[in-house]
């Protein structure tokens, strides 16, 4: 028998269907919304349904947006020549955050991961190669996570970019800055000094 | 500048003003409801409004319901002579889940916290007082957290009823049942020698 009444016992499910959410969270967080003026409340159920509905990909990166092309890929100020593969909409966010890139996105929506029943068929490699066939593409910069799976898809990504005769370029690994040398694993020190470069 | 859509953006800032949830886990909250099923996302957003605008409380004991009166005050087969006072809704659950209880509740929906502005007309403490003063009850057991201000409320209300010449009481200090003495605190512990029991 439950004790809370039926619409909030149906909040607290859908909240803590959330990924990360517990029970005890998804409790916590219902309570917060029945506490909240009905303005309030309204306006976040509004906010899901308003960018459910309005946020689709972008038709040329699949970046997340509201129009049909995203204000990155409509841009006349950024390099349409050199693509930067990521693995997540986020993962552009990161990027644009550095002030240092100023080419095009592709977002893959996910990466390859065999455990998980991920295939090519499941993230945006055909609208990738697609783009890489019908324009005028340089340089393809692999930016996937620097992970097993992150690897394997950059790998896997390169394979099939070699017949288009496009630069396959991979972000370089190494120390992070501002970190510790004492705190470096020994893959990444590896990688560093492999990477080394001229001062 | 921001890089996500303007709706996703307000989704974003929705989740993030929720309690214990940061601009992160906002992210991946919002992301996770895009990927779902546009039904999904719709039965999110109508759970906020249904528990919202369906819920309110008891008029007798103040607890969440979706009727007039809640269901443990309409049963006939509790003990209405008796008052368990608790400051949240959820610890009726959790006194519900003992299954040691039979009386009814008062929810306060707060304690006494000088410190953040509570006072005794911002929670539920005079239709504590009418429901004592207009029916035939017997006792009041405080069920208030044992902190500061839970103990400082239980005072407070305890004080309170004396006129009524009703039995006030207060939920037994010790230490918790499949605990270990080793990790008990000092005053949990001096309060359970000073209310031992005869065996």
């Amino acid at each position: 028998m439950s004790f809370f009444p039926a619409s909030l016992e149906t909040l607290i499910d859908r909240f803590a269907s959330l990924p990360g959410i517990g029970r005890k969270s998804a409790q916590r967080l219902a309570f917060y919304v029945l506490s909240q003026p009905l303005e309030e409340a309204r306006a976040f159920a509004d906010a899901i349904m308003e960018a459910r509905t309005g946020v689709h990909c972008c038709k040329i990166c699949q970046n997340l947006t509201e129009d049909e092309i995203c204000s990155i890929c409509a841009s006349d100020r950024r390099d349409h020549g050199t693509i930067c593969v990521v693995s997540e909409p986020r993962d552009v966010l990161s990027i644009e955050r550095a002030r240092e890139y100023n080419g095009v996105y592709h977002v893959l929506h996910g990466v390859l991961s065999p455990m998980n029943h991920v295939g090519p068929d499941d993230i945006r490699i055909k609208e990738l190669l697609q783009r890489v066939a019908d324009s005028e593409v340089e340089e393809v910069i692999m930016a996937t996570n620097p992970d097993t799976e992150g690897e394997a898809t950059a790998m896997y990504l390169s394979r099939l970019l070699k017949p288009f005769e496009v630069k396959v370029t991979r972000l370089a690994y190494g120390i992070p800055v501002g970190s510790n040398l004492e705190f470096a694993d020994d893959a990444t020190l590896s990688r560093a000094m492999e990477g080394r470069t001229e001062m």
